[in-house]
């Protein structure tokens, strides 16, 4: 399973005194880049190789500024073209749960702007990390 | 059904040249607010009355920089204390869909610090723009 | 003298109960955006023309989730290859003055990659709203 | 000087495949933040000591997604009841300037919401790190 550590910024809250649900979302964008990142994808835009089909966020409890989140995040199914990711956001400190995320992804070729098989190679990294939930 | 403009800003794209994902949780939180005040909701913090329990979206086509967005929000389920509203974001010139979401909402009051049922005049207004999908 | 209207999102706000500060800057993006629209710019990325070198904001007093704001935008200095915008950002019902703003924005030759000499056609939309302070 | 190293978010890039302006002032918020709990002050919302009155950043060159940065927070005036932070943002591998950025803090009295005279303690940390520019 790959872990992110992440600290809330204070932008991040908002008037309710909490983290703001739309910021989740940046938390979860942030740990797919970092997790691509391990299966050896460069992050570089003119080589990118992956669309974002869909995005979810259970809140389950609240975040506040400056807390220490570790952004948990899996394999929880492959398919031919696609693939998805599950997340929990836990604080540090506690372990609680405060998030739970999940993120389907295509394999694209931008070259030819068409979803494309994911290659042996990104399956078998993908593989390393699955766990179903 | 509501509906809500919204014009993409330039902060709101991202280095692939389109909508960055998080900017459509920005809208939906948007429509949110303008629909709960159609409901008689004063957007007061200190009276709030809902909690988001989750939010999703599904990402069908790109949008992009100031491009004119429509954000249709309508309420496909209302259970006893939490009720879900399901959102289409479409390009407002073509129509065409850019993006699905939705939301869970729970009923809370916040003086005892947990959820409630969903008053009776609350229910009425939701009734008012269910449609089921 | 340019204007244009904006309302607080709530995503805008932090845990003070207020306009985050990073927020004032995405008003005053959207406000440069909208002025350069006037003067005939289409806002196309391929066909961008404009290097914000400089922005600044003197945060005068706050503002709050959901309250309706008038982005005042004028010109202020015009050079050889750059020109200075300023803004006020004001209550809309009040008229209470929240922020001052400036920008100091480059023309610019992407094709080139260099600054370039504000064209006249340029100059004379820029005159049209100086005002110096 | 205080030090802070922070990687760009592909949220905070634009469509011009760069940081985006407005992200930037995120981050001199988060290096305020983290050099004022170098002075000792909890940033606890309850305990809020600071009021921006103002921020300002020019923009030297560009930085990129997943670009890592140093930002670079110093003390460069300190008045009666307010003080002014410079910064610099730099790229960690290169040193290269993206950035400079400034923000005039005033110390206030929460309880009686009035600005107060900087205490000697606070005084004391903040000539630690001065440096004119």
């Amino acid at each position: 399973m790959h872990e992110m550590q992440v600290t809330v910024r204070f932008c991040e809250t908002d008037a309710l005194g909490h983290v703001n649900n739309t910021s989740y979302f940046i938390y979860l964008e942030e740990a797919r880049v970092k997790y691509f990142e391990t299966l050896g994808y460069s992050m570089d835009v003119k080589k990118w190789s992956f669309i974002l089909a869909s995005a979810a966020c259970d809140f389950l409890s609240q975040g506040y500024f400056n807390q220490a989140l570790t952004v948990k995040t899996w394999v929880s199914r492959i398919g031919r073209k696609s693939f998805k990711l599950t997340h929990e956001i836990v604080c540090t400190h506690t372990g609680d749960l405060i998030a739970k995320g999940s993120a389907i992804i295509v394999y694209f070729d931008f070259g030819k702007q068409e979803s494309a098989v994911i290659p042996d190679l990104l399956r078998e990294g993908l593989n390393q990390s699955i766990r179903e939930t």
